[in-house]
């Protein structure tokens, strides 16, 4: 075609359909220049990419101009005896604040000496609330009734709508007028948000055809989805994952350069004083670090930092003068199939964890990789409150990072 | 040297010092090299980078092994009326969800057809609150009371360590033995984190050292730092931003195909009742998306979504028979100078913003871009919940998304 | 015999003693006498009485010195059509706070001229959560499981403890190695925290025994007992009750002087906007005032008044002009039987009700009077609601009351 | 006059009006009797009080119908070392929960022979925070900046209402549209809300026709008064107020049947652990019952005990083998003059605690009360984890109590 600039300025060519009209590099390429035109800045380095860009612009992205690289270490080897995941792994982690993955790679190390972190999944369901419109609060009840009575019939119609995805439960919440349905799914090897969507739209159109409830928003927010919220907390979303390890006093003196009882009491002032007085949710150092990190390299939606870093973490001396450390995280949202998954680089990051595409069985993929997550979050805690204790932030900072 | 592999196998070799021994790209090189070995993982897709990696691995990260990319498209355009962000603007946006470009396209579409979007910082501050131990409650009253009545003292202290951050204010918290002074800085066009915990180090060991507390840990936690906390929600962190937005009837029908009291009802029942009754820390749509990808672009620390998420969206029927939809961000953590906004693509992303490096005065470019990045969540904000308003949302999952 | 008084000063006799010695109202009288002494106040006042003192100082209280009295008004007639209270109800209201009788009564005039409240029930289940610490998280994932695995027999333990009292479910929550089990009951008639407690011991016995758990405290925290929390506000506790009414805009305009759209703002920015920014848990205007003086006046634990006044307030613009307002009371901890209710005064009360002692069938009392309890809760918010939006509050108090 | 009763029946007299007619004291009694009438109740009980019915009935109630009695038991002697409350004190305790003043008691033992309980305030403001609605969120910043900067003037049109309160801040909070202006004052020996409603009234009223923000209401829910609010845990309302102990092994041993060691695993694992997982505001074990059972004594306002029981309880193993135990208490709204205070059996309990009336000087009363107040919950506190520790609940509820 003839001078795609042109037609872009003068409107007769969308900057959104230049797909349609040429390969998808040319159109990434075009629709760069446009917007460096529109705005006099340079750039030719969002251009380098190396990424499968036929299938990454019908999927995961609109309106491509180019790519952002963010540097990958590792950490490890870091050992984990979870129930999916079971052996050594090289943790990926994709950051650009310095002195993050040496601190990861500190707290692996004392976990891989301490012969590995136990892990267990407690929970796993993805859930998505609609919310309904009652006309009165007696109508409410009856629609929240009706829903639970009538979640086998539910169930078959959600499930018509995914080849995988399984709903496990209906919970009603009234508010006045208004009726939550958190509908929660086994996804399997996927995060699952696309699937228990499409699959709660037949669950709430047909809540709206028969209850004459009105169908207000398919998300009522008590999901909850990438925002901070007790329910989360409480209930948990999508895998809610436990990691803990025992150190002895000797390992944290060597390794951590402190010992179990100042731990203990950086854990108890800190994390657990500080967060109740700040009115948090949670409880813990530095978990989003290693969510996001972790979530970055293997294609997660990095949205569900939010929720997924959501973490308790208790720290308590034992009788051998050493200390128990575990992590809780109720709300770890990640899949090994779909969405940024399947994005090369990123593919790359989940088969260093041995755990791109589907599982065998089908969610076992999923699993290993939440309770690998788990295991990560307990070593990144282990480093910083490590570090804390021996006033070592600062150093470490002035050293490693800058700001 | 001869084989470095084989070095690092027999452990004669660290893997985290390569870099002395070998140029930054080999040394990356062999250390995923290393890494295959260990796994059997095929990770050449890490290895196709255009960042400046002697830079990179200095700074950015340890244990480098390569790089991720992530797709970056366009939404705007989008006009912003700041203080600091003045005209029209492309926002770049990172991510691997279909779908959500379009999104904020869209909203943009809606914003910038209105005549753009009114923005103010209404509070500026980066925090950062060791915690100390008092002998007693007498004595933590006597912490606190020294270092509000020596603020001035350890200011000076505080701002010896940074040539542009200044001490605002210290805020005291006592619980029990535990107290908390929460330093709030103007950071300047810096994000600020390690600028503060270094100056603030300096304000712990003097309080240490004059009071006799014992100081326990750089954060008590009540900063609140990458944890979802009510105090950021409450009192701010870093820039707090306001953006703000009246739409005429009209103008939501054929841009949101809804209307404006569909909108409000949308915003009222989902966002604010149902953040209420699953107690979550504000009331929001899907502020995290645009964060996220925003802050990925940008070279920002995206375990800052966590609180840069932290958002309240209101919308009230105005009486024209349209409405006002704001955004109310009370913890937008950003910066237009160090940290990831150095790496080049990331450095593209914020001068395609017009916000790159330092600005002038002090502060500008910091400030501009914590605006633009409020006008871009209220543009997701906007779509998100015409899109839920109209129950378009699963079928634009089905069409553009996948999971 | 001889001086009690002096036995009391020299240590012969303890003040707790006194009931074991004498009659009991003798023996009020002498603790009084002796604790006047002690502090030189004149405590005359407390000394007149009308309550079975026999069964008081048994039951209800120790050292018991004399009685407070607090006036009671009424406010009603209040229109209720719940399933279990239907009728037309005076709610006795004890409360020394001016304005707070005369506000209600308005708000019931407005409800009764409405033609009167629905309310349902949504939940019942009274709860109990202990927690065991395990050797590790492995341990306590078997715990969980075993305990869940294992309900029926943990209901036959507890169910032998109390005649009426029946485990409805056993839900765990693990943090780290921190077992929670939250053990709901249906209560009947009873309040149930000492029903379910005692019930609770067993099981948490049992638990014990078997899996080799710890057992740390027959309260853990998650049951939620006098604590705001959001587990609670999600899942409710005691009983989770509903009311609501319509008003057209002239009911409004003339009862409450105001309208319905202005009605709605204020709830709007003050209920829900003000309670999202302020880090509440719930949105609503003074739901505790009611709380407190229907407690306080019925014999209730007052302080329950925590969560029992946990309460979301919606209101809604209607086709009509008018409005739909509600209030959700997730945690309405009440009985009728037991505790305080059988003290004469707070008796009289219950049966001004129609509640007093068990009901037919068994609960139908304590649900009858939760029922009311809810309605009482919406005349309190429309009434002052209202005069918000009327600005009418502090002329009010400065009419009614003083302080 | 004649026959009142018929005159109430057929609506030509209305019942709050009956004062008007005739004595107080018959007032209540004709009103006592057409309630018996209508609802065929026996309110006999309710007719036996002592109390200054011509006060009360002005100043304290409508529509009163008679009064219930509160049994009220002490507990002491407790040995408090405040700045305001100095010696030792004699706990009065309204309630009718059996075990509780027993409890109380054996906490004020421990406390006692422990040397006593240090007491700080360490803040003191009563809070009251309107809501505006701007036109736009420029409007609302140019509406929060102009009070902040008139604080002198807003200070003096609201100190005009009052001849003891104070204006110590005005804190503005934009949400979107919605400017709140959190007051705090000095409100002496007064628990203050009336004094600080009425006051801020002038402010509100000044805001609104200087700025032109419409002015929706004079509690804006930032305030937070009776409603569960991190605001308050965070920022305080009324007396913040911490008490703390030093507790010696030994002591642990002989009082409360447990070790310093399993006292703080008690609370590390059931009021932070548990109320961490719980969405929890504070972590105690049950403040609430001390804060419901004074307040209700000494004629506070029991509606408070919602915030005045905020608490975090905090024990920490000391290196001599004993624990220091403190509980921290951000929002204690107490008084000894006005409202409650005034009635006869409730002036009694505060002359009990000498603090009945205004201080010398104006404030010192309240705040003596205040320190007493965090005291006694730091007593309930000690028995109540003590009696975990040892598994004693539920065999202490068995014997005293019942339900």
């Amino acid at each position: 075609m003839d001078d795609p600039l042109a037609k872009l300025k003068n409107g007769t060519l969308k900057l959104y359909d230049l797909e349609k009209e040429m390969p998808p590099d040319e159109a990434v390429r075009v629709r760069r220049a446009y917007v460096e035109g529109e705005t006099g800045a340079d750039l030719a380095a969002l251009g380098t990419y190396s990424i499968g860009i036929d299938r990454v612009v019908k999927r995961n992205i609109e309106n491509m101009i180019g790519a952002v690289q963010v540097p990958v270490g590792v950490a490890g080897p870091l050992a984990v005896k979870g129930e999916y995941a079971r052996g050594t792994y090289w943790l990926p982690l994709a950051t650009t604040e310095g002195a993050l993955v040496a601190s990861a790679n500190r707290g692996c190390s004392a976990i891989t000496k301490a012969g590995g972190a136990d892990v267990r999944i407690i929970k796993d369901g993805m859930t998505r609330a609609p919310v309904f419109a009652a006309r009165d609060i007696v109508h409410a009840r009856e629609i929240a009734d009706w829903a639970v009575a009538n979640t086998a019939k539910l169930a078959a119609a959600a499930e018509l709508t995914t080849s995988r995805g399984k709903l496990l439960s209906i919970t009603p919440y009234i508010v006045g007028t208004n009726v939550f349905l958190r509908c929660a799914y086994d996804t399997k090897d996927a995060m699952g948000m696309n699937m228990v969507t499409i699959a709660t739209a037949e669950i709430a159109n047909l809540v709206e055809a028969v209850t004459g409830a009105r169908f207000i928003a398919l998300s009522g927010n008590m999901c909850t989805d990438k925002k901070p919220a007790a329910i989360n907390m409480i209930e948990g979303r999508g895998r809610s994952v436990v990691a803990g390890v025992h150190l002895s006093n000797d390992l944290i003196e060597t390794v951590l350069k402190t010992d179990a009882r100042t731990l203990a009491e950086v854990n108890y002032r800190k994390n657990l004083i500080g967060s109740v007085r700040a009115g948090a949710l949670g409880s813990n150092a530095h978990a989003a670090n290693i969510i996001a990190a972790l979530y970055l390299a293997c294609g997660q939606d990095i949205a569900h930092v939010v929720e997924g870093s959501s973490c308790i973490t208790t720290i308590e001396a034992t009788d051998d003068g050493g200390a128990y450390v575990a992590v809780t995280l109720p709300a770890v949202q990640v899949g090994t199939v779909g969405a940024g998954t399947v994005i090369d680089t990123q593919a790359a990051c989940l088969s260093l964890l041995g755990v791109a595409g589907g599982g065998e069985p089908e969610g076992a993929n999923a699993k290993a990789f939440a309770e690998i997550v788990a295991a990560g979050v307990l070593a990144g805690e282990l480093s910083l409150l490590g570090a804390l204790a021996a006033h070592h932030l600062a150093r470490a900072h002035k050293e490693l990072g800058r700001g």
